[in-house]
């Protein structure tokens, strides 16, 4: 199916001149959901994978699926303050301003090859944090998977040395 | 196997007196995250639910796994301002202070029936504020779902009116 016609266009949100994609819309579908979700699991199912990081929340989503299917755990990073035992931080820009991402200290355990999940990259500030959190823990990042990726935004620039998989595109943002 | 083995608690956060029980030490592991789920399917599965609302962020977690496996779609329910499209909202008061959630006005139909998850209750606040949201919007809430309860803190008052189903509890709360 596709995908992207599941996925609800939002001109002007946050702020003027963005056209926000919502992903609700996929979730609320079914077929679109699972379909989304299959396509991860078959892609990692045989790598070997040890955990799944998930991003703050609609990572949560397709991450703790993707986590469940394939066996292992499912680790949060999540903006700050949100997490009550020790941390390691990262902040960053991100298209509407300025934030801070944590994961706990002993989330992930040295040379563990994770898959680090989100629903969306678009100037890819937050995914950039991510990927230096999992490997400040001596995590591998083995993969950065999204739903949907705005290529125009350029959000692979911040983890140019990661593989990247997004499952569909919108162009023109 | 005993998944509250696999809770780790934190006394005096987010404020002393309080005991945090943090499960993210269950979702990171994989046993117990895989069992947590499936005790939720196991009893959903022969239902007829049509929906799965699970409660931002952590809920997101474990609804979103009982959704891909009964094969229905996923809302989520969100802190105020995080949602793109239209919405309706609910204020409550929690633990720690105030707060608001939001649905999207779309997102379920008159007469879904839904399951409502979330990772815990402890003063209920925010599932009865959940639950309202859900009927505002015509749906019935066929039970709400918890992997912990701490029933010292009577939670349950505030969904009087609904089913309620925890795995398991931690009690001197």
């Amino acid at each position: 199916m596709d995908l992207k016609k599941t996925i609800r266009s939002i001109p002007g949100w946050p702020i003027e001149g963005v056209i926000f994609r919502d992903l609700t819309t996929l979730m609320q579908d079914p077929e679109a959901f699972r379909e989304s979700c299959d396509i991860f699991y078959e892609r990692y199912k045989n790598k070997d994978i040890d955990k799944i990081v998930g991003i703050d929340a609609r990572g949560f989503v397709f991450g703790a699926v993707l986590a469940y299917k394939l066996g292992i755990g499912f680790v949060p990073v999540r903006k700050k303050g949100k997490l009550p035992y020790k941390t390691i931080q990262e902040s960053y820009s991100l298209e509407y301003g300025d934030d801070t991402l944590e994961i706990h200290e002993d989330a992930l355990e040295k040379d563990d090859k994770v898959i680090i999940v989100d629903d969306l990259i678009a100037t890819g500030g937050t995914i950039g944090a991510t990927v230096k959190l999992v490997r400040k823990l001596g995590a591998v990042v083995m993969e950065c998977a999204f739903v949907i990726e705005l290529p125009d935004l350029n959000g692979r620039q911040h983890i140019e040395d990661c593989d990247v998989f997004s499952i569909s595109e919108f162009e023109g943002d």
